[in-house]
């Protein structure tokens, strides 16, 4: 049901032709109110895609009737022709669904400096609008992937409200944000700025702390939507839980699904004197090739993580650090401590905790190992 | 003839049994005078090994009378038992040279955590003073080789002096410096000072601009010895330029030799507003994985060029950005211009040119393409 869960929420997915594949493309979600609260977080890239920048200027009244996404081409770096397409999307849809364009965001992922071709996303918009419906939250979660092997969906139950969601990862992920788009929905009665609150408050711990491959998105949004239909205003510390909640269980599929991958890493960074300093210590072991193909070798090569955090600026003493590795400390106070032999790095599931002994603070970064299949599929997208 | 192309230098590279395989492992050369000065520069990882923490203390008064370099272990997070196999390595060498162990440095490279046998090492040290030779310069950069697939040699001739260098390189090649260890000698009489200054200018230029893999090393050092053999002490600009000439050549002989690279990859940043601004661009592009697995796929991908930079703070605009791959301009303004089908990637020496449009300053950095021998050679190098 995803995001179709809460009521006062329709959806669509369909294939409008953007693909040559034929699958799943354009993907329509609307709000039915009573409410049309909304917040929106977008990628901190300087290099921003013609669908971020039409949904910076519509998100700023904190109203939004509708989400326009697809998938098949990112509409970035493609000139004023390619904003104008993004417009009359929001347009189309505004039109078929009788409110204005400038409460309609659009989303959209693929490869960049392609045009998409605006009749084709426009048609498609129609059709998408013709076939909303409450249980079309399941085809809307399809139609958005690229490499994505299956569609990630996450309802969580609040008490008389929900938080249902959709999200498309698989490259270019990496913080600020993820490569990704996402669209959360609620039936609780939030007002708009208690929606940007929760939605930036979960972000910061969960979707900006994902950092599969290091690489920064030009079209990554995530939006928040609230119809109120439940009648029900949560109290705010629990309802910026379920939104978290939500946030951290996408993230965690994104990162399952990440292009190539055969280990998901958690890393665990202890001891820090600030959060944003164990941010960083984490940031540099996920931003590693060398830790990074270790892995992918199930080698618990731990010289490369202190090699990493080396390079950070964060206060700590390289020759303090603890390092462990799926619950075997392989290294104590900067020498070696149990045999590597003793890690068992075949579990997908990877943990590597870093105590720096320097503070109280810490954070965790999720990641992805380097692999052959990364290399492969990233060789090879654009043909 | 390398580091014994200049006089008043030996050299011996030997097997002293630190390597499973029995190749070559251990390099000595000795500066015979008449002067002893010497410049040398390390890596600006925090983490750095024993053989980094004595040396800096060596080169403190700029006089050097010999090198020891060990292949087979880099003497990194072994902790005080480290330091000792080091500090012992150069008195073995005092020893057996007749100097002052505060005049020997010492490098070593291969695994971080791993320690070393001394008396491995001392026996080796021993063995190679005992083969010393003004004929020893290719043995030695043979002894100091890892995943290397060749030893880098250069020389650079002079006005009745010459430079010649010794390089090993191919992982963990990264800024400040490139994972390598790095030996110049001189038959000009230059003192310490001069030396040093040559060194930096010459080093911030070449090395410190190649990046192939984003990963910086605990062991890198470069060191520069003048013997003064020659008894001319050169112009200091003719002689700066030497020691430019000889880096860049080893520089790119490090690039060429990268583990796994498939293709040599010159980032080329023009109209940047400081040279600051057009390096941390380069490096921006030369780190981005999604770039460099294109490249490795003959993919011309230049959204993942502006994906890249839209990430720096050097000030310009994404908008108004010209990419060229192999003089094929495929972005001109931040929209598609030349097919991207005119861009033949198949040759190894790849070329990309990104004009910023915002000042005159421009900047270099070498890097190579992401590949599955990277990936391969990177998820096996412990075993």
């Amino acid at each position: 049901m995803t995001v179709t869960a809460p009521t006062g929420f329709e959806a669509a997915g369909i294939a409008a032709g953007i693909k040559r594949s034929g699958a799943l493309d354009l993907a329509l979600i609307v709000n039915r109110g009573p409410s049309n609260a909304a917040a929106a977080v977008f990628t901190s890239n300087r290099a921003k895609a013609n669908p971020i920048l039409w949904s910076q200027q519509v998100i700023a009244d904190g109203q939004v009737g509708a989400v326009v996404l697809n998938s098949g081409g990112a509409n970035c770096f493609t000139g004023p022709e390619g904003f104008q397409v993004t417009h009359q999307t929001a347009e189309a849809a505004a039109a078929a669904l009788g409110i204005s364009s400038g409460d309609v965001l659009v989303c959209s992922t693929g490869l960049i400096g392609e045009q998409l071709d605006g009749e084709v996303v426009q048609e498609g918009v129609l059709s998408a609008a013709a076939r909303l419906s409450a249980e079309g939250g399941d085809d809307a979660a399809r139609a958005i992937m690229t490499t994505d092997t299956h569609p990630k969906t996450v309802v969580v139950e609040g008490d008389g409200w929900r938080v249902g969601g959709i999200a498309k990862g698989a490259g270019m992920l990496a913080p600020g944000l993820a490569t990704m788009l996402v669209v959360l929905t609620t039936d609780a009665d939030v007002p708009a700025e208690a929606l940007d609150a929760a939605l930036r408050a979960a972000t910061r711990v969960t979707f900006d702390r994902l950092d599969s491959d290091g690489c920064m998105s030009t079209n990554d949004q995530v939006t928040l939507m609230a119809s109120g239909a439940s009648g029900i205003t949560p109290d705010a510390v629990a309802f910026a839980a379920s939104v978290t909640e939500a946030c951290r269980s996408l993230a965690r599929r994104l990162q399952e699904d990440a292009e190539g991958a055969s280990h998901d890493i958690t890393i665990e960074v202890r001891g820090a004197v600030s959060e944003d300093d164990a941010v960083e210590v984490g940031r540099s072991v996920a931003r590693n090739n060398l830790f990074k193909a270790a892995i992918f070798g199930n080698d618990p090569n731990w010289g490369r993580v202190l090699a990493a955090i080396g390079t950070t600026q964060a206060p700590f003493d390289p020759y303090l650090v603890d390092v462990s590795m799926n619950g075997v400390r392989v290294c104590h106070a900067g020498r070696p401590d149990a045999p590597r032999d003793l890690v068992d790095l075949t579990p997908r599931a990877t943990h590597v905790l870093i105590e720096l002994h320097a503070g109280e603070a810490s954070a965790t970064i999720l990641t992805n190992d380097l692999t052959h299949d990364y290399v492969h599929e990233n060789s090879a997208y654009a043909s």
